[in-house]
């Protein structure tokens, strides 16, 4: 443990898995720390590793000189933070929300007097503290740097993206997006292996070969997105089309909700009726606007 | 190139890319390798490089001990097929398609006397010849035993499941199951990020961080569901459920299909309703039942 008099003191408010491993991230660094949470009791080993445990959520920003907030979501955040107490402090906002909630939080702050950051956090609880660690932030320049050493606690890596406080929002409400739908697609295949008589150990292996798929994947669309060109050698928008429509009838013969699938396969049907059957499967990113009419943008830069 | 003189002679029927891309690692193995495919035109330097282009199905039957078959679905295996001039040779089928479809064709074969190897391709193209190949076999083992010297062309692992025809395919359902939705999710993904103003080369890197995540997270569920423990240590059900409402509010404002985040959304309700909010996520593998009276069974070891 290093020398906590060097260390900057910590707040952690909100003790969910992320908060208490924040908190504990925190402690092993070094820091000086409070936790407090709505419901009592939440707080674990922390206090006996040297936490304090403060009885509301404005003892808490008063004993913090870096106040991080992880709570369910924006709408908690609102519920839960005074608006007074602040000199000196900076406000850290870890919880999930849209670009738009961060930058309405951010208005709220500036309106206090309240220097705001808000952040991120890409991965699981277990990662955390470690050089595995992925958070973006987004806000004034000041009051990252203000944060800036406390928050190398978390570990890996932790970036700057941007002065717009809804920027880091911007890229987790994408992230999140792949994850969820990505997760259900991973629950469905195990239910549906299961149904077909396949158990979840014996399929995993080969589950994991599909997922290194898409990490190799996504950079090669990336590519194409950002050229324009969509080569349909490795496989077409017409082959996953008819692949989605056996999928469907599969799923629904094992009585599983078939939403996904069929959300799927609408899509690559906008990307044949557009004329890109024969294209590769970023063609299918255009194809994700629910409205023909509407096809979203498939790059900026 | 490998002396042609000992190997088997293989026919491939099909050349999509996937057909293609098996032809050519024949070829590269040294075996004399004849190709069909019903538009003509599609052979591309195949010819140049030793293959002999058939100019019928019933041609390239007769003119291959091994006859493999990739094409889009089993209706059109069905379509091109012949029935007879099939003594001595074995078919292998490596077109994607239901367990019951392979069942089926097998039945088919065996009524003609046919020594019929299901397989299912878990690979893109440009694994195929290479050590990163994956490919399931089931049917008859003497079957498998005909043919496997052959299939090493084909690169990495080939491996035999099951007698029963069906099992390649079992897997395969739910392993595309797994991969077209996670597809669905990057596509999502992309066009999300862009019309919040994130170009897909800035998103890209962190998108290839989630999906690491799943790949990290699959073992672990397959353990969970086998001991029927779901800790929630991690990360909660509940707090799943509240992201996506989330998620598919910010899909909706931008115009994109939510199809698939509605899906996850009503899946991550199901599990909660079933009393797992504070469970973990491999909570939602049962929970993707589309009615509550029907639940997948999660395990079956
Ligand atoms: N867990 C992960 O792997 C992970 C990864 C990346 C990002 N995140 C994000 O981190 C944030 C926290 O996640 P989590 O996993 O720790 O659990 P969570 O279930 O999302 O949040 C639990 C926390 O929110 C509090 N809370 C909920 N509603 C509240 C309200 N109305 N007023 C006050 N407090 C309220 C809970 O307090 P009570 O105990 O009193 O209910 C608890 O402290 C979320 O935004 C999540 O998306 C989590
Ligand atoms: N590409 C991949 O990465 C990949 C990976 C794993 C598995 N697979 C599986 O491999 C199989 C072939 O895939 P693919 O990527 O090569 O392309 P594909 O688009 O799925 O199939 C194209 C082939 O099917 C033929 N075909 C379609 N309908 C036909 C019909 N009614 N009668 C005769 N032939 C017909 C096409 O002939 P024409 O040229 O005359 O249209 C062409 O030879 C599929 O089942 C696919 O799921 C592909």
């Amino acid at each position: 443990m290093t020398n906590s008099s060097t260390r900057a003191s910590v707040s952690v408010l909100g003790l969910g898995p992320m908060g208490r491993a924040l908190a504990s991230a925190f402690l092993t660094a070094g820091h000086p720390l409070t936790v407090w949470n709505r419901t009592p009791g939440r707080a674990g080993d922390l206090p006996e590793r040297g936490a304090t445990v403060a009885s509301s959520a404005e003892d808490a920003v008063r004993a913090g000189e870096v106040v991080v907030v992880c709570l369910l979501d924006y709408d908690a955040v609102r519920a839960v933070l005074p608006a007074t107490g602040w000199a000196g402090r900076t406000l850290v906002n870890l919880s999930s929300g849209e670009p738009a909630q961060a930058r309405a939080l951010a208005g709220w702050a500036a309106g206090w007097g309240i220097r705001y950051l808000d952040g991120a956090i890409l991965t699981p609880t277990p990662a955390i503290g470690t050089p595995a660690a992925a958070v973006l932030y987004s806000g004034a320049r000041d009051a990252y740097d203000a944060v800036r050493e406390a928050m190398t606690a978390l570990g890996g890596t932790g970036r700057h993206l941007d002065a717009d406080p809804g920027r880091a929002a911007a890229y987790e409400v994408a992230l999140l997006d792949l994850f969820a739908t990505s997760v259900h697609g991973a629950a469905h295949a195990f239910a549906l292996a299961s149904a077909e008589g396949v158990a979840p150990g014996d399929l995993a292996p080969f589950a994991v070969g599909i997922s290194d798929l898409l990490s190799e994947m996504i950079p090669r669309w990336a590519e194409q997105l950002r050229t324009g060109r969509f080569p349909g050698e490795r496989s077409t928008v017409a082959s996953a089309g008819a692949t989605l429509t056996r999928l469907v009838q599969a799923a629904s013969a094992h009585g599983l909700d078939t939403g996904a699938l069929a959300a799927a396969k609408r899509t690559a049907d906008r990307a044949v009726a557009a004329g890109h059957g024969r294209d590769g499967l970023a063609r299918l990113v255009a194809a994700t606007a629910a409205t023909r009419g509407v096809p979203a943008p498939p790059s900026r830069d």
